[in-house]
């Protein structure tokens, strides 16, 4: 058996003074309670309380990360229990098998991120002692599959263990959110909040995108096939969202292109967009005028927005075709902010109203657009290092990058914009762990005071997060 | 009252062996005059030797490293008495609150480089020993505010005292450089000298184009509106700078594009531009032909080269319309070299004769593109990190992804390219202090030897950058 | 005298115990063989084992990393006995005039990599123990030139030295492999295999291109001006090379760019190619649709593929005409991997009988693009850092930048890609001491155990390498 431990100085630096800095920071911010402003956890797990199925079902099955790196090193999907497209699995789904293929490959995540979250989540949740490998699988496997009989792992009580002060999914337009209404009108007291993100209705090339329209337009009670009504209810669901806890909006878009247009252009463009004519030219002036749109109701009714750009989406045609979407198979393009925000930002930039909040899967874009951008314009704040980069050298990376030219206060602190909810704790942590490291080595290189760490250590660790997102 | 010192091992890495030696480096750059061979003071400042105006004048209305972080976090330009694009004020000019708005965000600074700059400033020019707070904003105000009544604060007086061995500003083929002159024929010692920046006369797009060849031609007692003659004033106005201490000119373009077109194409450019109905491309391409010619003219009369392409100026529409020119809005760009410089190279890069010292906003071209150039072609220098890259990561990524492939000796050493003359000796400090980092660590790795680090430290400090601009 | 010494830490990083854990981690794998799975080395040397001619020959003259520098800094190829592009020199060749050039201007290197490799080789394979300088100049020459006379330094007896247990050269498809030929039938057991660049019989724009497909027809014995013959002379050369030990083919493309046309469009690109009627973005496509032909070779003859894009070749015109190509002047070009590779990748991408390693020079790569295409594609690896970035920081950066993504698995190890044999030992040394110095990095904060590192070691040592390209 090999020995499982949380080092309690892990992803601290060997300098014995900056290590001992580095420690009493985190001292202080480690038992905050965790603001997670965005992700993509399942609202029913909070609204139903059931208990996770089993341990693959929790870990392995719907973790991109997980089968990704699988994948990579030749395991089937099939293999894994990955459901096909039609939502149905190859062959009988037996947990065990899967879990067992995955203890045997565990070594294959040494240096990775996920390695980090899920030793966090054995050992913290699970009390495990010991090393996933194919020798101990079955143990894990049964500690685990015993736990989640236990009510003390149904995902409120999570929660709950998790100190989750609040926490926001993310839902389509056409949701009707009846998760967050029963969480509304139970008696349970946990924060779980939505946010609004259109993709469906906003992107042309979208799967049913005229039926995502059309179906928009009975939800708001608006004629969508006109541009006036498709805004209208935009802005309908927007406070439909806003009523059931939404601070935010968010944006997946191929790229960060925005377009401010005259009213008959918008009309054209969605109308090709609803005949199924329209071109990738013109589905991106779409996608890029309705972010100026966005942005615009965001002034008006103060939801912060968000925009996620750069992922090259199911760039595997095989694996799409047989499994769907979001298998692990997004890769990350260059991203353009400079010219791409300029008419959005021509609009609304200098907006103080307006909380814009940029992420990129482009690092080079950090000191050279990004950092400047925000360190200009009121309307404009840094998400934190994201997917690929939530990591430990991606949040040095970051956090090496941006702060001398946007400085602290023009970041939104850390979210973790997760599917997987064991690893909440482990990701919150990591950034923790990082930015106490970046804080102490400041120190220690006497680039600002240590009362001045102390100052910040707790806002990145959560109030920036959670004033950015008007939490 | 928080104390301000500056801390003697401040910006050396933790480690013991290698803090010592960075400090054994530094102990022999320390005190080394400053060589200044590009920037952007004010030669009436040395040439009139007027006191400056008051704190805020001194430090914030000028200074667009400290106004843009402000205003990205509400503050209005007007607030902090920017002037409006007319040079007028929208309210009352009052400098002390001014500074209180700037005192009660100083903490906005944390991490950037301006608040390495200004602690300096703050503690060894006006020996101002505690933090500034919005508790010290009026205690600083009155000290700094005494301090700029006596003769010591004057410009010559800080010049000296700043052990500045030369420096450059930075004037437009228009300018008659009166201060220039007023100091050529006084007896202050001070060396001042200019530099040849014709981008009025050499962008199609800048304000008042066709008015400022026009003005070239009478200045140069060419017909401007001839490819020839616009030539050939060109190579007289360079003269004239040439003959008031000029060693370089400067090209401050959106791109680096070059071009080696036939004169009859010039003649059409400059006709087109001339009527003002040239387009974005043409104009580019003007711009690019110039850089050509200006590279041959460099061959021919000696004046050392520089670039610094890759910035969008003027980015927020509203802040330009309101405030003009140079307010914190000016974002870097994606900057392609290879392709860029071809012409140029093909036409003058294995000329020994010429010095052309190249700039970047975009690090990404460091170890890709700029490092390879300079360790090959015989023309070419590796300009220091610029503007948002003037930071301590900044200069540590530069020399990290430059040295190994362009050597020490294909770099031009350091300059500060700064209009804030206060920041000088704290510039060339951080650079100091870096270059004795990057050393020492190298020593303590064993990568060379510390007798190299002792012979490289003053090369970086001060003696490459005389050289290469050859003062 | 200045004393040469390789210090036993070089390279470790200065904290002790992170020191400390590094030295005993190189201790494990310091001596293992060196397996060379990719380079340029001449097959002759090891086919007819003559002495290399002169201490310039060996080091200065044929090594574009030297000469590159010393021509940067006013050095004329002609001075350094570069042969002109006809192979004649312009002068007498005198090598100790050469030897005494470089030695002069030895200083240029600090920093590089190329002092760390020139050191290691003076030191270990001559037993030298002062530093190269202008007064040690004849000194070494004397003692290098008299060990070349010696057997001991013959290609073969510095193989076994080196303990070099496969190195592959690189071949064009047009030749016949004589030296290959004769280390087959000869009793030397040193393993030398060839390796498949077809890139003059795949590259419209190479010199020659047409002569090229008409002899590769000749010597496959099929009509090359037809698809299908020029595929099947492929097939038929593929099998040539694997016969005498090739495991893997290379291309040295300007892109990464690939097609996969029918193949009446692969025909009339064929035709203009060998009309030479062919455009830049048609001899794009060839070469693109060639990679994916060259791929799905690969599934069926087992031959590992290397794809090694984004150098602009020969960006200095005048060295290009007077000295022809490799002369220092090929300068790294942004390079795309997503959207090119993703036609090759949709027909082979999931095969898990193809492996393909991609290499870069663009260093922005690596996090935002090979990391994830290469932690999600059964098919890819990544290479190592290659050419510019094989130094102490781009290995750093390349581990930094694709590991937590990636993981170790998805890595091909390390190869020298080298034509300057007694640089060899020196790279692999480099590489080994920072590959351990990122493992014990990484154990000492305690982002996985010791025994991983242990684990890891050898792998990036030799075994990945080995498995990668099936030796």
């Amino acid at each position: 058996m090999i020995p499982l431990e949380l080092h309690p100085d892990r992803l601290f630096p060997a300098d014995p003074s900056t290590r001992a800095l580095a420690r009493s920071l985190y001292a202080t911010v480690r038992d905050l309670p965790i603001v997670s402003p965005h992700g993509h956890t399942d609202p029913q797990w909070y609204a139903d309380d059931a208990p996770f199925a089993d341990p693959s079902a929790l870990f392995i099955v719907p973790d991109h990360y997980v089968f990704r790196m699988l994948y990579s090193q030749g395991v089937s999907l099939d293999a894994l229990g990955v459901p096909r497209g039609d939502g149905r699995r190859s062959g009988a789904y037996d947990p065990r098998a899967i879990w067992r293929l995955f203890a045997e490959r565990y070594h294959l995540f040494r240096g990775t991120p996920t390695r980090l979250w899920l030793d966090h989540a054995f050992h913290t949740a699970f009390g495990i002692d010991e090393r996933l490998t194919a020798e101990s699988a079955d143990r894990y496997y049964d500690r685990i599959d015993a736990c989640l009989h236990e009510h003390a792992f149904r995902p409120r009580a999570l929660f709950e263990r998790f100190n989750i002060e609040v926490i926001a999914t993310t839902e389509s337009p056409l949701d009707s959110l009846p998760h967050h209404r029963k969480l509304r009108d139970c008696d349970w007291t946990g924060r779980v909040v939505t946010a609004y993100r259109p993709d469906p209705v906003v992107d042309p090339q979208f799967e049913g995108f005229r039926q995502n329209v059309a179906r928009l337009g009975e939800l708001a009670n608006e004629d969508t096939a006109t541009w006036g009504g498709y805004l209208a209810a935009h802005r309908a669901r927007r406070a439909f969202f806003k009523s059931l806890g939404a601070t935010s909006t968010d944006h997946g878009h191929p790229t960060a292109r925005t377009l401010d247009l005259a009213p008959a252009q918008c009309q054209r463009l969605l109308d090709r967009a609803l005949a199924g004519t329209i071109g990738a030219d013109e589905a991106e002036s779409f996608r890029a005028q309705v972010l100026t749109e966005m942005a615009r109701m965001s002034v008006d009714d103060g939801l912060v927005m968000q925009i996620h750009p750069g992922s090259f989406r199911n760039h595997n045609s095989k694996v799409f075709r047989e499994f769907g979407r979001d298998k692990g198979a997004d890769i990350p393009m260059r991203t353009d902010y400079v010219e791409a925000l300029k008419p959005l930002l021509d609009r609304v930039g200098n907006e103080p109203k307006l909380t814009l909040i940029l992420f990129t899967l482009d690092e080079t874009a950090y000191a050279r657009e990004l950092a400047p951008l925000a360190g200009h314009y009121p309307a404009l704040k840094l998400g934190p290092p994201w997917w690929f980069h939530d990591s430990f050298q991606g949040m040095l990376r970051f956090l090496e990058q941006t702060i001398e030219t946007a400085g602290f206060a023009n970041t939104a602190g850390f979210n973790d914009d997760t599917r997987a909810f064991l690893s909440i704790p482990a990701r919150h942590d990591v950034w923790r762990r990082v930015a106490c490291r970046f804080l102490a080595t400041s120190v220690v290189e006497h680039r600002f005071g240590e009362d001045e760490a102390m100052e910040l250590a707790p806002a990145l660790a959560r109030d920036l997060a959670k004033s950015a997102y008007r939490l």
